[in-house]
């Protein structure tokens, strides 16, 4: 596909004015968990008074939209240009993840420029993706070019605890969000130097557990008859270890399409280099069956993994605990029901013998959603490839082990719409754990490439 | 045994003294656990000045003694008042286990009357215990009558964590610390109408364990390839769930005498009554065989349990952590060596296959002791079932399932010493836990008791 010889590109000026953006959007501790000390409603509203502020000045129809009283407002935007023109909907998010301070190595809600990154809880996931939407339409404001397409945007403040509203958020407005393509602004780049479009994410199922033993904790001595609720835990938490061998599990996998593989067997990704990229102990066994590709993997390999568990207190007294609890996820594949692998793992928690008899809860909590596959040949998708080549000169397609209800949320109301995930991330961009932070490369290619995206998009036909 | 005709007894401005006295000290958050956020030296200096002002002020010789530079300084004291009459080391603690203040009806650190009981963290264990002595000493001053035996004392400010200078303690001060009888006010009463004499404790190693996965936590989307150390933990703590089925672990666990079964099977506790006591979830199987008595299994059944558990925190990120750990205990039976149960312990977690390989960390911490029984007809022992048998009116004598480290060591030291545990808590004092009590009713008792013990042993004859 050629490029386009005119493509405006963000100049140096437009970029130094995105990352001060950036800074002030950081700055706001826009965390949406709810259980996180940090969590506070008004930070959440000050954000989306940022991202909404930003859009009215630059010429777009700006609203909120608030679906549950108490819940962060959705940013509704939009500019249409031409009715017999695509409509893109561009999908980013305000709120981020929560932070464990004295983890950092830097002030987590002050941007911190070291070397070639940027520093900061949300300086990546997301709020960079909605400072390169606001960048890339800056530009064409900037050079006063009227946009190439109509735009839609769609700024949540909930993605990292679930985006409990989104269905309904879609029931409510679904008029004002219909488009020919949904682009995602949230993804990752297969590292710095290659433009990627992501073609599929994973289900989600989360689940609370927690075993109760006594009315509170006490005295360890006792232990020779007091149960222990951490050992029964432990025992059930164990009995998840491989879902292959919990039954019922594997049922609904979808076989992955020959040609799909092979475009996923290209990955350069090797064991050794997956495992030095995410930080994984020397000597430990990848998941998964080593003879497929990682990239394979990431889309067919089903998955349970444990988030936190906590049961009293490190440096607590010598006491037997009187409950002890985890937060669990498991990842889903194509084709799985996360309400069917819901009940599969409450039947075989329930099917368990839990140590001591002790009491047990098991309750689905936070985020649910399908896994999703995305269609590489779409003529969108090949245009956001083409914008990624313009500005990155090498593109990927890649797979990811992220959860994105959203998508299969917006392809149920709109059958036909094309979902295509890019983004600011990349490998080093930790975006769920501490010291998380952007590459500056990154943002500004992938600024460029959603610029040529707009372009490139206008001469896709809409269908009949 | 006959009582004491013209026996001394707490009255009631005594007794209100001694409450006061208690909430002073309570007051001075003195705990003793490094990894707690209390911790502070101060508080523990605060409290020993606290005890040896009180010791001064009664006529006692009394000082300081610190083994190792930072930390808590024991409160050695003494009153010799006829080398021919029997020597008696009273022994206490004065810092306290760490607390969960948002567990906590009342403010840990303010002495709160409600009922029958005062709330507090160590208005029981031990500061009553240590109230209780000076209230004794000062019936006797406050009747002017010199005291009937010599006594010694000893305060430390580091039971609660593990006692570890107490060896070299006895080492630097065996002159001072040596006695016919030590008593050590820091046991527990059958119930609150019970004067109860604890005729054995348990032995505890005590570990750390920990699984590494990752060099920090990451995207729980990775977790198709990426190894979650909280399962494995999970695995290891499993596996630690029933130590008869841990290789070697009973090898030296002693047959307890027949005759002490049968003193230990006229307990009246039955399951579900002890059960209820530790408040114990409605339907769990309490440990050990069931068709051994409670006492029995106290004494004789081993057991681990986990104190504390943690990995990520509760509503934390979507994250796979990087680390998973716990801490737990084994407690001993009588017989076993704490040294050779470390070596087991850590051949069974070698043994173990850990999931997906990943590199852990097993180190013995704290506290480590040897199991210990006492001579129940010795005549220090039988002096002081008397005096609580003059205050109470019943007595009993029952095993504990807490370890206390300084009694196997001044057996050691002082092969002839008779060592006696009685003490001020009752089954509802929730000594490690939180809303921690004293019923004033025993704490009153058991001084009696003391000042009645005092009288009798002075009869003792010394062994030659």
């Amino acid at each position: 596909m050629a490029s386009v010889s005119n493509a405006l590109r963000v100049n140096d000026q437009q970029f130094s004015d995105a990352i001060n953006t950036l800074k002030e959007f950081v700055s706001i501790p826009s965390v949406s968990n709810p259980n996180s000390e940090d969590y506070n409603l008004a930070h959440l509203q000050e954000a989306a008074d940022f991202v909404k502020d930003r859009l009215v000045s630059l010429g777009f129809e700006t609203r909120f939209s608030v679906v549950e009283e108490g819940t962060a407002p959705y940013v509704l935007a939009q500019k249409i240009v031409d009715a017999t023109k695509p409509t893109i909907l561009l999908y980013a998010h305000y709120d981020v993840q929560p932070v464990e301070r004295d983890k950092w190595n830097t002030d987590p809600f002050v941007l911190t420029l070291q070397g070639e990154r940027l520093y900061g809880r949300g300086a990546s996931d997301d709020k960079a993706g909605v400072v390169s939407i606001l960048t890339a339409l800056n530009v064409y404001k900037d050079a006063k070019e009227e946009l190439p397409v109509n735009v839609k945007i769609l700024v949540e403040g909930e993605e990292e605890y679930g985006s409990a509203n989104m269905r309904d958020l879609l029931v409510k407005e679904a008029a004002k969000l219909n488009a020919q393509a949904l682009v995602i602004l949230d993804g990752g780049n297969l590292d710095v130097a290659t433009g990627t479009v992501e073609n599929s994410t994973r289900g989600i199922v989360t689940f609370e557990l927690r075993v109760d033993a006594l009315e509170k904790p006490t005295h360890s001595g006792v232990g020779a008859l007091v149960p222990d609720p951490c050992q029964a835990l432990a025992g059930l938490i164990a009995s998840l270890g491989n879902p292959r061998e919990i039954p019922g599990f594997m049922d609904d996998c979808e076989e992955v399409d020959p040609s799909e593989v092979a475009l996923l067997d290209q990955s350069s990704q090797t064991e050794a280099s997956y495992a030095k990229e995410h930080g994984v102990k020397a000597g430990a066994i990848l998941r998964g069956n080593s003879e497929e590709s990682i990239y394979k993997r990431i889309v067919t390999e089903p998955s349970i993994s444990v988030i936190n568990m906590t049961a009293g207190k490190e440096g607590g007294g010598n006491s037997i605990q009187d409950y002890a609890r985890c937060t669990f996820g498991v990842r889903l594949t194509p084709g799985q029901d996360p309400a069917r692998i819901e009940e599969v793992i409450k039947k075989h928690i329930a099917s368990q013998e839990v140590m001591y008899n002790l009491p047990y809860t098991l309750e689905k909590t936070g985020l649910s959603a399908k896994a999703w596959k995305g269609n590489i040949n779409g003529p969108f998708t090949q245009a956001m490839l083409s914008g990624l080549k313009d500005s990155y000169g090498k593109i990927a397609v890649m797979p990811t082990g992220g959860a994105l209800p959203l998508i299969t949320d917006f392809e149920e109301f709109f059958p036909e719409i094309e979902s295509i995930i890019a983004g600011v991330e990349d490998p080093d961009t930790s975006a769920h754990s501490h010291n998380e932070s952007q590459d500056i490369g990154v943002l500004r290619k992938t600024t460029d490439a959603l610029i040529a995206f707009l372009d490139k998009a206008k001469a896709i036909p809409l269908k009949a």
